[in-house]
């Protein structure tokens, strides 16, 4: 099966494992374990911040992140499509207390107009007050999309005194695709968070950075939602290894994506615009096609392919390091047939 | 003082007082007392729905209300200016674990075309659900403005299977102005609160309507955030007079609301839409006319007259039946002095 | 019927009345309700304290006062039948996020030697930490007791930096049942609760006490609660008006509890200690009586009086204001036959 | 350095990381993760349930399992030395709403007597209701000690119609010690809790298990959580290891405890009985010795020895397979001179 579901589903190389497999370790709780260390020191540097957090998800870095920002009571603006939204089960207000509000845009992008109408003004203390404004950047169910008008919020926020909080989970992707080190897009944010389990192909772990209170703070909250690992290292190998040798690597990916979408598009005319498939993503829409997304699902599983539909007439297609790029061109070829 | 600021600033009348003093009296949190209950069922009758819960406040109707409908981690769908996403200090997500997702429209209006792209799909388990849709009518900060696609959202939810919670803080106002029973709204909701403290003139109090499950456990939750009343037949007697005496009244309050709007769309071109004024809230945008917001709150203070900044740039007046016609026309003059 | 279920069963006099109907008014939520302000500062004045929160329950006067000396994942000490652990339905966990453990003590009191061995040693930033002890006093399932160690423990936690919660609904019957200023009480507290619905009579309300900076965050979780009210001042009145004349009578309840005491324990030699009732809560165990609890409140209630159970085998009478001398004598007699 | 401050600290053998790199995986958000569905099923066979879950620490399968016993509000009753009142950071308040009351006993143990007098009589809506009594076993700050009681209480429990939840991080070190499999323990429970990373030395990990539907409804509390860990199967192969190679070998660790407490107990009579040394925990108090913790944790750390305080004059020390019968007897030796 050529499996296009996820970038989170690779699995480790027998490199990547051989470094697990050999890398000393210690006990995390206990701030022993030196991979570990060196992992969350490596990415904080890379990221441009003072400190790191391994966490088991980017869903658990992004619940530190958010409340590291925002109190019980206070609300984080996002769009409305982002992952913290729509994809973490509720989680920054069952866990954390925070409250959501958004705006929508095409690709879920970066709207100021928007954001700058919902900035809630200054009515003194029993208004809701706007603690962050949370990025995702590559928008996941945005297409992989990069945010265009990054900067430009972060100075905006920057002047107004609000912590920018960036979900990260892709941010290797972004940073790839734009020729920009991921610091300068990173270092922007108080709070950030990149996965090491996406595209870089780590089996699991994600990493939060912020500032050494922060990410002190987020340590213990990590213990108290249950996530403080042990031997971590094991895992946090697998992550410096991703981070050493897989980045770069991503342009294939993104690449790949690309010819994909050109096949669908040249299949089916309108159902993807190739040059918004800017990283590893490919998000087609199947409503001029008289085909069904659980037809089109089916019938690529009983060809070889798997793919995942978001949304009612959406399919999504992500492209990786366990994905070859025949077996890209394979996979376009396959669902060309099925939705042309 | 004329105090425009609010319609939650009136006093009792002395006829209020006295149905206060002689109403039959017992403990409520043993459902005992006579005031309460014939309050909740008249309340409930009105409303087209089977049971009442006599609350402190209108927020705390909606907390009881969006949780009975939204699971922790689940989402309420709300317009970006609502109460309950503005002004009720994040007690969903804080109290609840409810989260939300916004769209954005003038005067807080239902706009069905963003509301049908938020609704989540249903993509498993691992998704936020979007559990209910909440309208505010009439909306607060969108103007005292009445949902003029009520129906149409009602009709669409019903077909999905969505439950509606109305906050009718101000419904009394939206059945005077249309000329509807407010059961024809309410009983489109599986959720409703309506305030007796607002143009109604009780002191205190909101009523929750729901089915006899939904207030049996709005009621041990009541209890739960400490809300567990004794002998508030001494208020619910305030609301219930102020059912009966002092809805049609409103009607006064809106004409006063669209005179004072007049007055100053005179002395302001473009401050105030005068036909966009339905109920008994104006407000007025000074972005034209080179003053600011603490200037001409000031300004009216010293003349006697009390308003309130909602926003940068808008002015919010309010009228009550502690404000007669001659009170809003002396306001009115006063603040097209200041704004003209 | 003689109601002696509760001391929150009392309906307000028709000279509280008067002072309801004839107090200044204003909106509590922005601070101006004169009547309200006046209680609150007079019920800090009489405990000792900078600042006061009129709040519609006891139960939220401790939900509030309990949060602000405990963060969530926090802990509070108390004995293990303290109203704060079995009547105000797991509040202080499910609102706040605070965790407790119990001591168990007969009447509920404070056992030195037991709370020492519960406050957690400081093991680090992974252990839960003892945040603040709470004590009940009067105790009111211990039956009303004095808790005899408070001043002990005041000195304790002093010593220790752990702030105490005092819990005192019915402190004004501990203050006249010992001859002490209630102030002697409620000063040794970071926070204090007393009630003005229980003994003193008023129909709704209790006041918080603490500091300037606790009060004031404490208002802004009573309005995030839900419960920031309007033109309160109608009860607030009435809390004034008792504080002023029911504190001093409450001697009568207390002569009344000890005279329905001893005519059962004459009644049923065993079932009670009159010597341990030292307020205005009786409560009798019928395991040697061969009588159920279900059948006594039955039987009581044929012949006119109201009782409660609670735990298996016992009884709690309680009286109050609406209940004369007479009455207690008539219930005493009636109870002494069915138990007898 | 000679590392018993925990069983927490071991790392894997060789032959463990042999089985992790060589492990099939997959996608566990998914549920496709044949390392992980086969932990999972080997577990919850071995407990004699339905179905377990793969958590990323024991603390992460208690809140699990604790809140699909207990609503928000209900409470749980433990032993007040239990990791999860103790060691888990109030995450059952915190997260679930949970609250809490315990007994307190020597060496953590049931006390029937005591938890009878807890169990919350039904007063109807508006109390706490005993929602589960949660039991360790071996219990950590106990001692490591057995639950002597178990089966009793499991009958009583079973009798009311309470459910048990059993935290069983070192309920490996009970069966071995007791000789009983672990399924007579953990079957008598609604959900139960088993470590791989204490004293089977896998690096990360724990199982939950209980009936389909409450695993079902874990998991997704687990993903809400941010622990929905994706190619898990490179840990959960190192669990599987564990199970089928280190259980039976915890008797060493048995043995070599209680050789260490009795070298202690000779060298400070009092310090520790080392018939109460059950499994592989040894707790001495110095007390008597006149020696610090602080100055004999560091006094063992420049020996070469690592162990543990654990409230204020007790010291803990931990056996595992890394520390080898010979250390164990050097470690004693070290720390007799210390407390000597």
């Amino acid at each position: 099966m050529i499996d296009l579901r996820s970038d989170t589903v690779t699995r480790p190389s027998a490199d990547m494992l051989a470094a697990m497999t050999s890398a000393p370790l210690g006990d995390d709780v206990y701030g022993e374990d030196p991979t570990v260390n060196a992992l969350e020191e490596r990415v904080a540097g890379l990221l441009g911040h003072e400190a790191g957090l391994f966490t088991v998800t980017g869903s658990l870095a992004n619940i530190l992140g958010v409340r590291s920002l925002v109190p019980p009571g206070g609300e984080v603006l996002c769009e409305a499509s982002a992952h913290i939204a729509r994809a973490e089960l509720g989680a920054h207000a069952a866990v954390s207390g925070v409250t959501t509000r958004t705006w929508s845009a095409s690709s879920g992008q970066i709207d100021l107009e928007q954001i700058r109408a919902l900035i809630a003004p200054d009515l003194g203390p029993y208004f809701v007050v706007t603690s962050a404004v949370s990025v995702e950047n590559t928008h996941n169910f945005g297409g992989g999309s990069i945010q265009h008008g990054y900067d430009v919020l972060a100075d905006e926020l920057d002047a107004r005194g609000i912590p920018l909080h960036l979900d990260g989970a892709r941010l290797w992707n972004a940073g790839v695709a734009t020729g920009r080190p991921v610091a300068s897009f990173a270092s922007r944010a108080a709070a950030a968070s990149v996965c090491l389990s996406k595209g870089l192909g780590a089996p699991v772990g994600s990493v939060l950075v912020g500032s050494v209170e922060l990410i002190r703070e987020a340590r213990i909250w990590r213990k108290r939602l249950g996530a403080g690992w042990r031997q971590a290292g094991v895992l946090a190998a697998a992550g410096l290894y991703a981070v050493e040798h897989n980045v770069e690597r991503l342009a294939e990916d993104h690449a790949n994506a690309r010819a994909i979408a050109e096949v669908l598009a040249d299949a089916a005319p309108g159902s993807v615009k190739p040059d918004q498939v800017e990283t590893n993503i490919v998000v087609a829409d199947l409503a001029a096609t008289g085909r069904t997304v659980a037809e089109v699902v089916a019938g690529a599983r009983d060809a070889g392919v798997l793919i995942g539909g978001v949304g009612a007439t959406q399919l999504r297609v992500v492209t990786h390091l366990d994905a070859s790029a025949a077996d890209c061109r394979t996979a376009a070829e396959i669902l060309a047939r099925l939705i042309g």
